[in-house]
């Protein structure tokens, strides 16, 4: 018998080693694969023989693994270069030597193409004994193909939260305030959109739209002068028209070397006390905090993401499949439900799915009825979190183990 | 038949309302009071007359409003001055106008302060009709002769699950780097020491602890050679030896009269980086959110505030008590409980109580076991929460009505 291998990619989600769990779990309810190796911090420990053997994990532990944010089996930043012969020849020598006959890679779009790339070698070798399949995770949710991404619910519900306390917060005093929130996403306005769910936000600055700091301006002293208060989000990568990001624009080197602090949020708050309009103005960065966060997990995100790592299990079996990625397709005709796909690969593979324009609403006045109808349902639910002392368990991460 | 009047001071937290709806909820079981005004923004708005009648609050509104963060009745920074006889005149006169025998002022040390001012004022006037009772709040834990205050155990509680997964999250790759977390807390340590209830924490910096860079920076490196990371958490109250705060050091003006960016953790990731000990550093500053998320209350939080509302009213109605607060006494016999009490208010007002120097470590390596068996017990539990869509539901602030 053969065995399999599952590696993690990538910035960590709260809801990534969910997919890990759902694949173990489907390998024990289906034992087609004698072991499933996790390997750890993707390509770059594979690459080392770096491998834990996840075959018979308890289900307590699978449960726990399902809460446990950031990525369990380590990460890595390491891209397969299709020009690189000596990394693929020696992969694929590790894939023979330890039996793999699947190996799955969670991750974006990066990963989707080293997934595109490794099956591709493989057809081109006639080697049909190593398959591939990606599952997708980012909390950027600019993956092509899938109605959403696995990681990205569960930031969106922790935005949203965060939003709706923090602008009942700034709203106690009397005093003029503007509140500034800033989120992930790089070049896609995803998560900065989904602090709209909250109800609250006043302007919304989204990468897909060029800043414009006069027209921003007037809407911020137009608010102002309606509520006293300001609430606004704005994306890291937002920029100006001439594709400078907005962190690296009024904020920048201050001439003496120093590090340059702070993003978009704190050039954002700069431009607005050097207006005049507000003479306070508070800035909350959500951090890496908002991709992590598992207490925030939402049980839609959490349940997807174990299907999906079942549904990548399930599809391998058939001993064919590879060079795609599992999927998902929205069933919406009556309530939101979720249908499971495959996606070739190199459909996926560096392309960015921005947030449609035809959701934004001029003048930084946030997004639309629609934009707001996709969110909503990926938000909803809350898992029964198990608690340690106070503290939700969490599995002790593999690579530590090493 | 008199009335009473519950208004709220000072910055919010996660359950500051529970007070409220505990306190309205005491006079629909004993209607003591035939009503229960809301004061709107603390002292600013009863100077005002800005009152809302929350006698015949619904329960369904009472639960939410338990869940409700930040200040429903709105907040304030107005300090009473013993010395404006003005204000004291104008305040009592509206007292007497709608027959308020009972202020109850929920608050920190300011709070207090005005409830003894107030109550002196009355006693030394030989006014018996009108009585001041203070309830404390604060996440900085700061107040004397109370075991905690409430809104601390949600902060901690926050403070503590963010640590662990962004600590999870900083550790999958494998690459060196620091982690710094900033939290709030002024002058006292007690919420940057909550962090360490996750058992993650690798240098802690309280401002009870004169801040000793080559001590630090020593530490960080024997960190970064056995780890390769280091987790670090800074209280925004961090100082050097000669009352310098951190976050005023390194990162101070640049010249150009721009506005100093960032706080304890901005600048000490310019130490570190300068220090060439590590090229990587992140800083998660929690700002705003560390004290309003209520997504995060704790039970025992929640359910103290609620029944700390409930005392104040039981208490008042003997038809005496004034100039105190009422405050919590730990009975740890057994397990964890908590007696409630009444403290004269000036023993309070004034003063703050800092995190126990026996209690920390020396070397910047946290704090003892000691300190964890105080602070382990406040953050168990979590309430339901009632959702709306996904987002939880919550008090439309009174405030806003006006």
């Amino acid at each position: 018998m053969a065995n399999c291998l599952v590696a993690q990619s990538g910035g960590p989600t709260a809801v990534i080693n969910a997919t890990v769990a759902g694949l173990v779990k489907a390998n024990q309810l289906n034992p087609y694969y004698d072991k499933v190796y996790g390997g750890l911090n993707g390509i770059e420990g594979i690459l080392k023989e770096e491998f834990v053997d996840l075959t018979a994990m308890s289900d307590a532990e699978n449960r726990i693994l399902k809460q446990t944010p950031a990525s369990a089996l380590g990460s890595c930043r390491y891209k397969l270069k299709r020009d690189n012969r000596e990394d693929f020849a020696k992969l694929f020598a590790i894939l023979e030597k330890y039996n793999i006959e699947t190996m799955f890679y969670t991750g974006g779009n990066d990963s989707m193409d080293t997934v595109a790339a490794l099956s591709e070698y493989a057809e081109k070798n006639n080697i049909s004994k190593h398959r591939f399949i990606g599952c997708p995770k980012t909390v950027d949710n600019d993956l092509m193909h899938t109605d959403h991404c696995p990681g990205y619910p569960s930031a969106a519900k922790f935005i949203a939260n965060v939003a709706l306390s923090t602008w009942l917060d700034v709203n106690v005093y009397t005093r003029q305030e503007v509140f500034i929130l800033e989120t992930m996403g790089r070049d896609a306005g995803w998560l900065a959109a989904s602090a709209c769910l909250s109800g609250i936000v006043d302007l919304l600055i989204l990468p897909e739209v060029a800043f414009d700091k006069e027209v921003f301006l007037k809407e911020l002293q137009k608010c102002i002068a309606e509520k006293n208060k300001c609430y606004v989000v704005v994306s890291e990568g937002a920029k100006y028209a001439d594709g400078t990001y907005l962190a690296a624009g009024e904020a920048k080197n201050d001439g003496f070397g120093h590090a340059v602090l702070g993003g978009a949020g704190a050039a954002l708050k700069e431009i607005i006390l050097n207006s005049g309009i507000s003479k306070r103005c508070k800035v909350q960065d959500l951090s890496t905090a908002q991709r992590c966060f598992s207490v925030m997990q939402s049980l839609v995100d959490v349940e997807e993401s174990y299907r999906l790592g079942m549904s990548a299990h399930m599809r391998s079996v058939d001993g064919k499949t590879s060079g795609v990625m599992v999927g998902m397709v929205r069933n919406n005709d009556t309530e939101y439900d979720i249908n499971y796909v495959t996606i070739p690969a190199h459909e996926v593979a560096n392309y960015v799915k921005a947030f449609p324009s035809e959701w934004i609403l001029p003048n930084y006045h946030g997004v639309s009825d629609e934009a707001l109808a996709y969110m909503s349902p990926l938000i909803k639910g809350s898992p029964v979190v198990i608690y340690e002392n106070g503290i939700p368990a969490f599995v002790k991460p593999y690579y530590m183990n090493k």
